[in-house]
């Protein structure tokens, strides 16, 4: 095979000599913490030390949620089968979805869209939060975000809108989505409070990162929970363990010959 | 079904609560930085100041080699049949194996393995790596982490290991990989030097952790770089792209009638 | 946990009973087709004796395109990472994606929708596929389904279609996607044939799967091919062998100090 | 990028001609069973009427175990994270491991060998099962394929050997499974009945398969069975339903201040 050319702007590879996004590998390692390689990665440069601070906070956010997220059972069921541990790290992420982490996704371009509508329709943040939730509506669509199935108050949405606002990052994304949660209240009756996906996809996006990037965020921070999970799996728990007892119907059609 | 109960180390999750390895979310966000926030999901502990800035370089050093290993190649490809990012990047994980990355985990095992050996044989380090050298050639094994396809002096091992000598971290695994570097040049008759893979295997075992996170640490950081290159394709190049022209031959059975 | 209720159509299990889709497993086996097996479990019922060729002869026209598909370079640059055979092959399974087996889904979506609002309007075939052709010029929509990369008049298509009217299966889908390629070709001003997922769309709407339904055929098939893949990879080749040397640019930021 | 040469024996690709293994896909789709033609792929070669029969039972055999296997558990739950069909479907054969189907891999390694070593040392097949479950017995080893933490005697298992009775197929490596079988419970005290991996083991190592595509026929049958999974998971189902609550205890470190 005869590879067509490519191109890359991610990393320049020569005989002992590394060059990622301009810097060298060397100068990086020990050098710059590891979240802002990240970035640098994502962006194409190194972050300013409040985005710095910013996307590390972030992808601790993601690291883990216990046993129960599809990510968490997926690795955990699929080490149980017997493989190695980067195979079962690769199923929970797998589960990573547009219900799963999805919601990074959809809320930063939906919030992206928006803050643009809302300059080019010269709007104001409340406006804009009212028409959104308006159509939303009237589209019986769900504006993602907001909710969660555990949490009423989520500790880490709290933390990162603090954090956002103290390295004076938080923007029109950040306001519009505060506005979309009010917005909610009054039009669904009861709170449904900015979630911990909401939150991260708001402040991406007052970060300048492209909505495309959503669940990579939620992927490399969750990669490090998900890694925990399959190393305990395999090193406290038995291959097969009955990991539980079917309470399964069988609905499907009934017993006959053929 | 009905589960059996669990039981797990890593997160404690109740409403508006959530605790990893004895630390609030809340409290690790922003506050701690991720990569010590993976140290602590992995050992169960925060890192000292001086490992929290070494498992910050090891994960550093894993997070990208351009587009020809495995794991870039696949999650290229992958990515240009129209899949969702995660997809994309879970490929390229499932790429990490023996052979791609692997050598941290076998590296680890044998240094591991082997000063615990020398420890109670009361052998000096050159003596264990002597044995270590001999043993392989007698049983025509590879000892993994040595030598590179691309690199004859690689960066990222020299600044890991100055790393690990200035933050004081180096001990007997350091040391005898070392030693082992050298008697294989006497054995072969040319250098093969110690290489990234073999560097993080002698690092994480002086900062003790279990070998079987070996390609637990690779997978973490190079997540990062996979992420980039999924991105990269997507945004770049079309689906389906003309990656390579084909130069296979086809040597299987002649052309015939059913 | 406590496992919620679950239901499920697929298969009863109890002690040393296995019934599928209302068939004792041991009556199924050797006695029914196996492809006949897939049709029971996607429908629930088993096949026609024509349904039955059908599907067979659509599972085999899936097995394998060489190495060149996203799927099957998936497959093998994961083999040569020195992985288990299953993890390689999921890795080619995850390149199944729109732009890759995805013109099954997507034009069987379209086919139906479509015959279904042709009965609506009441219009012809033809009209149909003139109003479609019409729509995705406007719309500056590509129909899925149609052109190769490599084939001008695919081996498989022919077969497949020749079959389907030889069993009698040949309904409205596929007289519609057949007039779709007449409209397009007046259309675009050059032929655009059928290829082998257009077909298969058309066949498997007559035959009454929902579209949703479209990669499943392709990944059942393929995964007899790229299991063939992975071991001739693991069996003929050394991991990390040298499949391709550079050529990539790096056109990314200029190489600089921190 | 410049591709190596590469070889391969599964399919030539040329412009609207398609040679797998010899054969045009023309000729194979619609004529040759697809269960013949994953033969084909993996041996090479077409199979005689009773292998093709053989092969056909044997997948049919691995379609599916209800809801809780972990490739079809996998599968559910990562499709509940709301992903496309494939990635579903291929968390689940990332589940297929040394626990999960690598019975068949193992015991058709053991049987393989054993045969060799029985016929090198003129034994009896009665003294070479013997031999195996005293070896394993002194090593501490599990013999791979017997018993079943559902099934005291599976009817796929009994279908498969009387199939394979039937067919003259069973030869040495069926016999010293069945041999195996008697004096395991002998030495264990119980019946440990063949299960439906160590059937399949026997039955692919007399029909001459590499023991290394063991668990190929496994995830070729099953990608059918957690195909059937996703989609019912998918159109049944809402993503990210409450498949389970929550009983699982922490017992990490205590709660504490960083």
């Amino acid at each position: 095979m005869i590879f067509m050319k490519w191109n890359s702007k991610i990393t320049k590879v020569e005989p002992n000599h590394l060059v990622t996004c301009g810097y060298r590998q060397e100068d990086l390692i020990g050098n710059v913490p590891f979240s802002s390689v990240v970035y640098l990665l994502l962006k194409g440069e190194l972050p300013s030390k409040e985005h710095g601070r910013m996307i590390d906070a972030i992808l601790t956010a993601c690291v883990d949620h216990g046993v129960t997220p599809p990510s968490a059972m997926a690795s955990r069921v699929v080490a149980s089968g017997g493989v190695p541990l980067p195979s079962a790290v690769a199923a929970g992420i797998l589960a990573i979805g547009d219900a799963h982490g999805g919601a990074i996704e959809k809320g930063a371009k939906l919030l992206q869209d928006s803050v643009t509508r809302m300059k080019k329709e010269n709007k104001t943040v409340e406006e804009m939060a009212s028409l959104i939730v308006k159509e939303a509506k009237e589209q019986k669509k769900r504006i993602l975000g907001f909710g969660h199935r555990v949490h009423t108050s989520d500790p880490r949405t709290k933390r990162l809108f603090s954090l956002a606002d103290e390295l004076h990052i938080s923007d029109n994304h950040v306001a519009l989505s505060k506005a979309i949660e009010i917005e909610l209240e009054k039009s669904v009756g009861k709170k449904l409070p900015i979630n911990v996906d909401g939150a991260i996809a708001a402040i991406i996006s007052d970060m300048g990162f492209d909505w495309r990037l959503g669940k990579g965020f939620f992927l490399i921070g969750r990669a490090a929970g998900l890694t925990a999970h399959v190393y305990e799996e395999q090193t406290r728990e038995k291959p097969m363990r009955k990991m539980f007892t079917v309470e399964c119907e069988y609905d499907g059609p009934e017993e006959k010959d053929i």
